[in-house]
């Protein structure tokens, strides 16, 4: 119980159901004196929410997040900082079929076992609706970064709806999704987050490692079914004397780390890649069992989204920035 | 700071360097009653011990563990226990040359920069000897999961010396390991650890979700970088229609979500996979700065450890067990 | 930073300033299936309100709670529930004069030095209007407790408005607080709550003993100075023979422990004193400093509130439950 | 469970029955670079042991500590530090007849129904002996905050046997233990703790306040039944007038608020009271209950200690100094 809290000294507390009244959080622990209104968080949450282009879901939220505490004047007072974002666009109809089914794939079989009483619609908790708080908390992290320490995350990527690299690779994606809606199906996803100037000692081992603490904030995150450093897992087969980074008075001559040594940052750039699985909401029809044991066929109706990895990758950007944030705090009781 | 402890019920906290006088943890939370002695869990340090196949580290270690508080008259007390393991076999001279190198994919640049002042000696607390205390808890947590809940790892994997549940491959990984051993190299290794018989329920969405804490401790074991929870990163190119787990009423008809789903264990098997990299201590130089920045040349003298992955294995089966504790603990309280 | 959460398993994390939009907070951990709505709560909350008898405060909230997650159908999920309060009568014009003032016995000095800048309109954060959000919270460890395990505060107090159990001396008090009103004064107030029918075993030595945890609770009440459990300070002087609490085959035959031994409850009514200052803000001017260093005089202008104790009640009631429930839930992992 | 751990940063968690092998803890956190050695925390357990005076408990335990981890050449690295105390006077057979017995005023009857199975000798994990570990890494936390800070506590009260400031009543002192010895009785105490020199801005509001923290350090002291801070008790009758602290340009003009405000120290100097109870273990015979609930007479046999509150004072430093360092380091974190 008790398992929304994450943060020890930049601390993120979150609540809300896909279709509750309302989304939010309380993020404890932002230093005072820091320049911050609603403005300044709502394009984080743009970035993420729904229906914004023609290759996500379509539920139209408005997303807009007010600020109810911690901000006096314009600057953070060091008190918690709640953050509320009203749901506008439920459709709770949609989903009175399902109630009483396991949807494959999805949280209903879990949730049902272990707490008895669910709120079915839209998943409830289970739902990625949830990380719009994480996106609003992760806001605030990213924008102390920034201005503190010139750590940014990789911007030119939001140029396109997939936040492609490369924009050579955007036709086949779009033709890709095209074709997995019209079969009915979806496909998972690959994201990459890279936090650049990060200082040298974050993190503390070693249990609080850098890495191992940035693999469960990652983790958490709907759909995630893999997490990896650096070379990840290519340095299963690799050799020590290729995936070492040696040294020169340049700085280190490769990064295989990832920017991460023995649980700490190297300076180097963090290099974090996670792997989402395809979303199991489609309208290919799939074999289950209801709440009464009995089997049946479920399939969503109408447009679904055959990539959920692409709406992961600022939530991603924010778990990224609430861990660095901790444990640049973190630091700062050493020194 | 104080990133030591792990656990929220179920709660270890080590210490201990390589080169120091002993190594050890305190368990707490352990439930009263319990059966357990020293010789209960030796057999688990043994199976992780140093010097005990040609093909890991030479360093004899007898790893003794001593149970110093919270067991009375050979059962529990639901007080701390406190396990002893002191360090026999440090040769410290053989670190002399190197402290004040940064060893390339080694930690000590990381500890070097925060710390300032570091146990240069077998990388201090960086160094994989720590983790004999982390199976001398995960022993505990082992044989409560066992007796009680009949919670088990694979145990024939012990039947060989490299974990390998396929023994036809046993004599191809010997002749790898001779070769990188003459070479002077080392190579990764990926390790899965299956747990049976978890019970439905454990995890706490949404940070504290099971494969968020599994990836956490997984990511937390020395040379690990990266995590993946059933089909992992293959999911990334899977669709929707083959990686969902479809039900009948014999169950779950397929396991690509590893036995969790929601962050919440499902009954069926929880697998997970890890990558280890590559040791960097070979016998082939690596060039890198020392502490005063010049360029300089380190190389690990006498007999390395082509894969330190194999030895990854008892770690990460007792990481499972203190994660499954801990959660099977934190479940009893909703119940 | 980050102090606001509350609670290992049953925990609370709150926010909101005195003059802010709204104050509230998340109860994360509250067991699934409990029937709960704000209905229910309001109760607990009309209780602590200001301006509900002529010898309190005379601001006037609603203090209308709403519950935006956690509860579905009427019963929780075992997601976590926020509770939101907006605050409507603020008055902020009535503070503009005090920005820049250290009023005596209040916290604004030490905000301003801790956190800089601050949300000087009445006490921000430091104000007692943030209790709100406990008396919400503990408010449903209140209902849990009493309809679970018939564990209930003591009631008749309610029916006057010194919450006083001898209905003889309310005339006296009421003299006493007209009296110092027109001398512009106040005086401090002692509170006792008592638990009743709380199981034996609740408590986790040795540094979350009950009673430890208790006194922490209750001195972070605003203007809490001391807390005693059972004989406390009065054991100082009770010699040994008469202090410990003997037993026969009727049970305990005294109290002196309050309930607690060890840490731990021990079956028998606990009973926790507090002590409460008397409010600094009063009619009578005081000598300060201004945030310049100059001296000033600074005095309350209007109707004062002449025992702050008075409120304090239900907030120590709130505080009772939520360690109460958070015990009972620790000890459910036990067993 | 697992109520063991104490402190966010600089963090403590400790291990040890009365008559087990050895007693000792982890401190983690403590900042790197810190001249540290066992003969630097000797002097703090020696001012704790028992048979050093003729006034208190005869058991002659040695209490030599060592440090197993965590300082490398004299000077601490930031990792873990281990201290272990071995238990060399334990003298089981005294308690053997006790076994089954509820020792009146003591944790037996709680320990027995919370864990079923306990060790009984000289009271297990809830004798005073636990102590001794606070002690020794409360002496980590003095050592740091007197080189660093300047913060002491009071030094001359240990030139006499009962710790008492005031010279003139050690005789009335001595004559009130010898009678209480002959009658075979005991008193209650009453200790306080001030701290100088503590800067400005430590605590956490609105949970984590100074005072709560402190309050829960003391209250969970073995035999504590009440914590005030400053006025405490006494405010209860205070008038605003009186209580309030005002300010000139010389500084605060009283210390009623004992050095904190709205949970924040003000650099005044921190007071805090302490109550404890009279022992139990007295040669006065008591009445209680046995195992199987029939009632049986209990008395302590041979010499008893007359006033354990003597003992408290090194404890109670050992506490005061865990949370001012734990505080000082999370201030740290916002400047």
């Amino acid at each position: 119980m008790s398992g929304n809290t994450f943060g020890t000294l930049f601390r993120l507390t979150s609540f809300g159901e896909s279709h509750g009244p309302a989304l939010g959080c309380i993020v404890d622990g932002c230093p005072p004196g820091f320049m911050l209104s609603a403005e300044d968080i709502q394009p984080f949450l743009n970035k993420r929410k729904p229906g914004q282009s023609r290759y996500t879901t379509q539920r139209r939220e408005l997303d807009e997040v007010q600020i109810l505490s911690g901000v006096f004047e314009g600057r953070t007072t060091g008190t918690p900082i709640a953050l509320l974002i009203e749901n506008t666009d439920q459709r709770s109809r949609d989903y009175a079929e399902i109630k009483d089914l396991f949807r494959p794939g999805h949280a209903d079989f879990t949730y049902h076992h272990k707490y008895g009483h669910r709120d079915y619609r839209g998943g409830g908790r289970s739902s990625a609706r949830e990380t719009a708080a994480r996106v609003a908390a992760g806001a605030i992290a990213q924008l102390y970064l920034q201005r503190n320490l010139g750590i940014v995350s990789e911007q030119e990527i939001s140029k396109n709806d997939f936040f492609c690299p490369n924009s050579t690779q955007i036709s086949e994606l779009a033709a890709l999704i095209e074709a997995l809606r019209r079969q009915g199906d979806s496909v998972g996803a690959r994201v990459k987050i890279i936090a650049r100037n990060v200082p040298i000692g974050l993190g503390e081992p070693v249990y609080e490692k850098l890495d191992a603490v940035l693999a469960a904030a990652m983790m958490s995150i709907n759909a995630v079914k893999g997490v990896e450093i650096g070379a990840g897992f290519s340095a299963v087969s690799q050799l020590g004397s290729e995936h070492r980074d040696q040294m020169s008075k340049q700085g280190f001559l490769s990064n295989h780390a990832g920017g991460i040594l023995g649980g700490i940052s190297t300076g180097q750039d963090i290099e974090v890649s996670i792997a989402l699985k395809p979303t199991s909401s489609i309208t290919t029809p799939a074999q289950t069992l209801n709440t009464s044991g009995e089997e049946v066929t479920v399939v969503t109706k109408g447009r679904h989204d055959p990539c959920v990895g692409i709406r992961a990758v600022p939530i991603a950007e924010a778990m990224m920035a609430l861990v660095l944030m901790d444990f640049y705090l973190r630091q700062k009781a050493i020194k």
